[in-house]
């Protein structure tokens, strides 16, 4: 593993606890820590007040520091200001504590002495191996557990238990997810780590992704601090079967700059965030209401492979809507089994609509047999695995029913059955609906964009998890090296190390004169193309140094001359290596392109696309983290918008594709056998071979190919 | 105009009303009608009740019938069975009523016999005069007037008046936009034209579009059934200024299908519709809240052109994730005046963000003067258009504080403030925003959608509204006409009358024998193409009846004789008019593509786009309704992804953008001189010269041209 991984049980189920600074000030930090912890949570371990000004607080005996206590808590909470924090951590840590919430702010967000401080507490953990969460955040929330480690008068209200845990950054947004409980949504666990400067956001995706009372993971992200530690996280509860549901700030410069300056962390780039996302299952939303209602349907039932829809409605006007957004999204609408449509057709009127959509009309709202009857017949249907049921209107009493029926329904079967609750009126209906956990979405494209991200799940989940294991990514960050020296290595040089890996290439060399191009050409056949050879030149035909389509060795004699000699004139300062002689690529085929960049927070990612205008102008490119996993050239080739021109339309032969996906996989292995020196890498083009293409024998290979090392000791290699 | 319209204010302002079916029985439709009309509503005027088997019913005076009448009402409301309303009607229309509202069911949704007797209804409406409301429908409802001629007991809570006319077709979903009343929006009046025998959801727009009570017209349709009068109505509206926000249920196919069974009407190509609500400034939603929140918006304020933002709020995660929003939708944020950051500064802690995102941490929550000072010194910054107020979460009283705060800084100013209400708890501050008709929007992002269309519509607004007036397109419709023949007219005809029309071609001719061809080239100039001229023959090259460079006389004699040959091997049936002898495209410059089908409701559409792959794998087009107005050509253009290509990107030298908006044009004005006959139109290549190209002289051509015209006598013209 390339970093610790820590058990956190005993921070999340501490059997006791330290609170230093506790207070009987009234709403002080230190008087509503202690009120959450000793009122408002049901705590069966032993508590320690540490206040070196009082005896005891509320009753309960007060320490006065904690070198004195008489046993080493599992947990120090601290709730003393800013500048006493430091010398609390220390003592902390020479008592052997395991785990410091700092609940203190006035840290990295209040400038710079705060981020000393912060650098101390680094130091601190490190040497001491013990973990510290904050500072600068509202606590631990363990809802299920009944015990909250924070400062904020609103714990007394998280009352409903669940199976999401809940991982967040900043506290504002993640508090706004816990009120989410209004409507029926229940949170077993919620870290809101703060300023980061030990455990991380990461780090209880990790806790979540083993923790047996956590079934769906939701996180907020201002900023990913560590990629491989994310990585790995969410690759463990991927493993577990445990979906993460993930909004990260930062689709725009905007947010980018809000979210560095709210959080001092680096945002990244938004498309490689999303890329990333996807290749780990992570399951990307865009808005808290999005994420609530991803995350609750995922606990309310994971997706099992039967994604065909049903809906169920009694207005034809919202039954259209519904249907229309399923398919918007891309969604099917399932055929349902003979048996339904009997049930249906004995049940409903001859006027309701008895194909899906159902539209049962409102006329047969005041009768809660035939609805029950019915809705349970079509949430039953073999053929159904998901059943959403707007409801247009709260009209009182039949609405009521209404709600009293879906609960019903529900009880007899396990496909889950999703009410759209539409109207801004949040009668009795809407109530019911809460109590028994339907947390009903409020929008027709609310609901059914989280039945997509359900359902993509699951396609997901059937695709990467079961006994192909999961691969960690090799991340190598950059992030901090900036001023970082780089420089370019020559095509021979590029070329030489890609062969060596075993990419097919064509036959090239460097003639350091004529007459050694025209020996070069003879061996390795006419036609060939001449190119200046100089690491200092990387654009090469920009000063007139490429010669294509030489046929003979007159030809070669000419341009070996004619390009060192424009080399010299436009580059006067280059050193040239002479002139690299190379096989001319075959006719016809497609002209693609393959670039590696590393990224500051999950190093190295693989672009692909269409050369030229799909790459330059349409920005038609698919991206992954490296390594590649299983299916990820495959998944990459065919996301590029122009995937058609590859897989062949319209009297277009296709493209290998075969040999294009080994060598995105070459690459991907090359790249990160040499991870350590390779900062960039443009392969463009990249030639593929037209399959039906008359005397077409296959194959992808690199025209060009320009990589940037990093100027370190590594390079050599 | 192309059709009559109505007058409909004595529909919405009746001086007297005859009931048809008036009832005391209770919970009957006649009884409901009965209770809206006299106990709910505050209606002035003479109520008339008509049933023959009553001679008072609570009191109030029955007619047995129409024709009995001490007068003739304006409205006829007409709730008797099924089975009698062609009776009342046909007694309506003799007696001269202007106006007859059917809120019967049991017509066209019902079956064969259903659509029958909605035929006779349109017949009575046709001969007398009378217009038709309905069938099927629950009413129309004058909140603003408090009139109620609806059967819905929901009427008597529809108490919120205001500036927003609600047109609808179903009353499903209209009822759903009324019970939006809760959170605070005012909805002035409500049509919901059920099965649209005669009046339609566009007369209802038209009639809202002078009304001087609505300032926003808002619109659900399931299908358009008349595209001239649609496209009329709103181009009324946007004449007046006002804004049309519609929702059209049809994006994809299961919507289609579903709304076809519900209202047996077309809904059209979802392409098709949003280019035409674009052109005309309708601003399209796709769900019920979206139409809410822009509405609402709107009617709040209207945008102003200055469309920059001011970000407001307490919680620097939920600052970043509105940030990122307004990024992502690609608004912008304002700068603020010095002034503005001025009182920011003085009036805000220290570690408070007084950029743009305002951050001004949860402190400050608790100091009304603070938050309304700053708020306000935001609102009335010169630089800001609209000031966005997410509020995270509901902490009781210091949240209602902040509602209060927002009531009072609104009063300052008339740029809007739009605060989010994030949390699923609906406290106090929630109720105080309502009360005071902010309506506030339920997620951060649907907030931010509303007001880029809100900025969108202000844009469109500055370019249409002024004192260029809208043109009214001519919309000939193939609705019904499926069965219709058409036929292709050859190359050569084609082209005449492309030239006819002033648009610019290559010189060509028809020759009839090789020595005729040898005559034509010569004259025309080397080199030539050939290609076969035959009204049969379509697709030239698949058969071998194209040849191209052709550069002497030798070559253009034998190329007749080859083509006549190939067309008469491969299609003995066609008729051959000889070959077409083609002066040769100017080499270089770009390819491109413009189309012309004709939509069942709207009439003939324009499609453009660059050629090739861009069109058929990348499906990158524009569309317009045609003819096309000031500025249409220029934004057809610029729509397509692939504009950077045309506008010259990366050292790439721009195609004749003018030529092609022109020649755009002349195509847009020679389909609707002929638009009676033109079924479909393919230009495709069109050559545009590149401008900086050596030689090149500018222009835009079309290098073939398909036409397709009906069979009808209108044909030759």
């Amino acid at each position: 593993m390339p970093f610790p991984t820590t058990d956190l049980s005993r921070l999340i189920h501490p059997r006791s606890i330290a609170l230093v600074g506790a207070s009987d000030r009234a709403s002080s930090i230190g008087e509503r820590t202690l009120t959450n912890l000793v009122t408002h949570s049901q705590f069966a371990g032993d508590v320690y007040l540490v206040n070196p000004g009082k005896t005891e607080i509320r009753g309960l005996r007060c320490w006065p520091d904690v070198a004195s206590l008489p046993d080493t808590p599992d947990v120090a909470v601290v709730v003393v200001p800013a500048s006493g924090v430091l010398e609390v951590l220390e003592q902390c840590a020479a008592r052997g504590v395991r785990f410091a919430i700092v609940l203190s702010s006035g840290f990295g967000e209040a400038g710079a002495d705060g981020e000393r401080a912060q650098e101390r507490m680094q130091a601190i953990a490190r040497q001491s191996g013990m973990r510290v969460y904050g500072p600068n955040c509202p606590g631990l929330t363990n809802v299920n557990a009944r015990l909250g480690l924070t400062f904020s008068p609103s714990f007394r209200h998280d009352l409903v238990k669940g199976p999401i845990g809940l991982a967040t950054q900043g506290g504002g947004l993640g508090r706004n997810v816990m009120q989410a409980m209004e409507r029926g949504i229940g949170i077993g666990l919620w870290a809101s780590t703060g300023n980061e400067v030990d455990l991380q956001v990461a780090d209880f995706i990790h806790y979540m992704a083993d923790a047996p009372d956590i079934k769906v993971i939701a996180t907020l992200l201002e900023g990913i601090k560590d990629g491989a530690r994310f990585a790995a996280a969410v690759q463990r509860a991927a493993a577990n079967g445990k979906p993460v549901v993930a909004l990260k700030v930062g689709r725009s410069e905007y947010g980018r700059r809000a979210a560095q300056s709210h959080t001092a962390s680096l945002t990244g780039s938004a498309e490689v965030n999303s890329a990333v996302f996807r290749q780990l299952g992570v399951i990307e939303v865009h808005d808290i209401d999005e994420l609530v209602d991803t995350a609750w349907l995922l606990s309310r039932a994971m997706p099992d492979g039967r994604d065909a829809l049903a809906i169920y409605c009694s207005s034809g006007g919202t039954s259209a809507l519904t249907a229309d957004a399923v398919g918007a999204e891309g969604l099917t609408l399932a055929t349902f089994a003979p048996d339904t449509t009997e049930t249906l057709r004995a049940s409903l009127p001859d006027y309701a609509a008895i194909g899906n959509p159902v539209d049962t009309t409102a006329v047969v709202l005041s009768d809660a047999t035939v609805v029950e009857k019915t809705l349970g017949a079509v949430a039953s249907d073999p053929n159904v695995g998901l059943v959403v049921v707007p409801i247009t209107l709260d009209y009182g009493e039949t609405t009521t029913r209404m709600a009293r029926n879906i609960v019903n329904a529900q009880r007899a079967t396990a496909t889950p059955i999703v009410p759209i609750w539409m109207s801004d009126r949040l009668g009795e209906g809407y109530r019911v609906l809460v109590e028994h956990g339907f947390a009903p979405p409020r929008s027709v494209n609310k609901a059914v964009a989280a039945i997509r991200r359900w359902t993509d799940y699951g396609a997901w989940r059937g695709r990467h998890v079961g006994p192909q294991p999961l691969r960690l990514p090799t991340v190598v960050s950059s992030a901090g090296d900036t001023a970082m020296a780089t420089r370019a290595l020559a095509e021979a040089d590029a070329k030489r190390r890609l062969r060596e890996a075993g990419i097919a290439l064509l036959p090239c060399e460097v003639a350091a004169s004529a007459d050694e191009a025209v020996r070069i050409a003879a061996a390795i056949g006419y036609p060939v193309v001449a190119k200046i050879a100089s690491a200092d030149i990387v654009h090469k035909s920009d000063i007139g140094g490429v010669r294509v389509g030489l046929a003979d060795a007159g030809a070669v004699q000419h341009a070996w001359h004619a390009i060192v000699a424009a080399a010299r004139e436009h580059r006067p300062d280059a050193a040239i290596d002479g002139v690299l002689i190379e096989k001319m690529a075959p006719a016809g085929g497609m002209e693609l392109m393959i670039g590696v960049t590393r990224d500051p927070v999950f190093g190295h990612m693989l672009t692909f696309g269409l050369g030229g205008i799909h790459v330059e102008v349409l920005r038609d490119v698919s991206r992954r983290m490296l390594p590649l996993g299983p299916g990820d050239a495959a998944a990459m080739i065919s996301e590029v918008r122009a995937y058609p021109l590859l897989a062949g339309t319209r009297g277009r032969a296709p493209a290998d594709l075969s040999a294009l996906q080994a060598l995105l996989e070459q690459v991907s292995a090359f790249v990160c056998a040499n991870a350590g020196w390779i900062e960039e890498m443009d392969l463009n083009p990249v030639w593929v071979d037209v399959v039906a293409q008359a005397g077409g024998r296959g194959g992808a290979m690199p025209l060009d190919a320009v990589i940037v090392a990093r100027e370190s000791p590594g390079q050599s290699a």
